[in-house]
């Protein structure tokens, strides 16, 4: 499988689409790209399984990281890409395989840029954290992120989405005391007490804070509940599972401080955490970043691997074609004109 | 395996316990007692399956049933049966094959009792419903439970336990509406809506009311909860599993129609009942009984095969050696004294 980089991007969206690549399975589209990029003589490759970074070395002053995945959730009969009107449509084609045609066709054009320019394309964003591939290289080569800026190209509808929210999961458990339910009150309902962490999640009232110029929203929600031993008997636990969204103006361990502030009297385990990213939209080059996109830029809310660029001491910025709340659906779909205009506006910025 | 019925009940008890009878394998304890009451001539023997029906047919103005299952929980590594002091341990010791000998006893030595008395011997009690040989025959055969009045020789540690609680279970939902959990707000949890319910059960107040003299006490609980999606979905629907423990004056009509006044506003599922048994300890046959007993008789507040005979229109109370807490226990366990005293106050009521 070949790739043109000469063809017009929704084509090239098109063509990658069809290049099946759920999550675990993408050795052939990142063969096609190491091949189509390996031609290229201003940039230099560096391949790690699956991840593939190219970079320029112009010898500017600033450096600019452009990320993207490679991988998809799994196919549901939705390949190969096909049109429909100005539309198209394929596993993949918004989330986010039209944001990496971008990438390849910067990458082509873009011999002598402004900025120096690390192509980043990895595998396995879809899947638990641990495989994530940007993940695996920011562990093993931080070095190969290093710049002064970061665009993640995650699906935007062309808008730039400043940083990210943080996420956090917690266990929060009621007790009680086993009894038979012929004669209840001779135990302690755990479910019962239970409805006190429902009362605490009613009552939450969640911040929307301004954090480097853009407004967050947090929320604090049960993501699952379970108690019950048998149809005749008292129970004597009852765990909420909670999931804090939280901006990234705060820490995971302020997170759940938080979070355990919020439920005291009632056993809190945090389970997992990801910290947020604040969006540091005031750095020169995230400022002329957003002025060449155009629009007002606005908070990301979901949490995205634009932390993992925050973790490393990058400003990062989610940017990219595709309505991000078609990501994942059997009907996903990309608008061709805003493939276009993310190269239009990436290629203006850059432009020498 | 030869049962002599001359032998002290405590004994009795004891060979009965030596006789594997765990629920589904009855045959050979009921092959046992039909061998040794087969032999009696004051009685009339049916046999169907493994429930064993004898009967006195001498013309007396009252009939009294007295009943009783031979089948255990299965066994906990607690057979052969074996004494310590004056404690008899073994799996079904306590529930109820001290019980089931003191029938026995009573079929052996009353050839020509005050009442007619038809003994009831039946399999499958501890397992579900549809398998329960009271109920199978009940259907199927219900003149050969007739009476004026039923004794259920249940474990009471030798109190005089009248009629049951009613049972029944429901679900009881709570929706919403699914949205990510970075989004919370776009969505509606169920399980934050779940809390209405639990508000509903933390507030409930049972009712104890007195019925036929005795004081119940009924009870409204969840004994199971579950929601949840994903640990990124606000849920969109949350289950509690209630069960409600009712006082014999309601019908499972009434009981159901209660519960759905009671979480009016949430959608509400019966998915079974099982009604109570009114004391009935006004009728003569009873309060003779009740008073050959001694004590002060107390409500049942569990669900027991009394249920049945009150469907039959037969009053009927619980009594019977052994503690009923021990019941299911590895180390179930009745005191000797308690079989003895058992036997000897229902020779005294039952004697000509």
């Amino acid at each position: 499988m070949e790739l043109d980089l000469s063809l017009p991007a929704a084509e090239l969206t098109a063509r990658l689409v069809d290049i099946e690549s759920v999550s675990g399975n993408e050795q052939a589209i990142a063969d096609a790209i190491a091949a189509a990029l390996g031609g290229l003589p201003h940039l230099t490759l560096h391949r790690a399984g699956n991840v593939i970074v190219a970079s320029t070395s112009l010898g500017r002053s600033e450096r600019v990281v452009l990320a993207g995945h490679i991988d998809t959730v799994p196919v549901a009969g939705n390949l190969p890409a096909h049109l429909d009107g100005d539309l198209l449509y394929g596993c993949g084609s918004c989330d986010m395989k039209s944001g990496v045609a971008v990438q390849l066709r910067l990458a082509a054009q873009l011999t002598a840029a402004a900025r120096d320019i690390t192509y980043v394309f990895y595998d396995c964003e879809e899947v638990e954290a641990e495989r994530n591939g940007l993940l695996r290289l920011s562990r093993t080569s931080p070095e190969l992120l290093a710049g002064d800026f970061a665009v993640l190209m995650e699906p935007t509808a062309a808008a730039v989405e400043g940083g990210c929210q943080g996420t956090l999961r917690a266990e929060v458990r009621a007790g009680g005391e086993r009894a038979h339910s012929a004669r209840s009150w001779l135990g302690s309902n755990a479910i019962h007490a239970a409805g006190g962490i429902l009362d605490v999640l009613r009552a939450y009232q969640p911040r929307q804070p301004v954090v480097d110029g853009l407004a967050y929203h947090e929320g604090l929600n049960a993501v699952g509940i379970r108690g019950g031993v048998a149809g005749n008997v008292i129970p004597d636990e009852c765990v909420v599972s909670v999931n804090f969204r939280f901006a990234p103006d705060r820490s995971p361990e302020q997170a759940a401080d938080h979070v355990r502030d919020t439920f005291a009297g009632f056993d809190v385990q945090v389970t997992d955490s990801a910290s947020g990213a604040r969006p540091g939209l005031s750095k020169p080059a995230a400022a002329s970043f957003v002025a060449a996109m155009g629009g007002e830029p606005r908070a990301k809310l979901g949490w995205t691997d634009v932390a993992r660029f925050d973790a490393l001491g990058i400003p990062a910025v989610n940017y990219g074609p595709g309505d991000p709340t078609l990501a994942h659906r059997r009907d996903e779909h990309v608008p061709l004109a805003q493939i276009a205009e993310c190269e239009t506006r990436m290629l203006g910025w850059l432009a020498p």
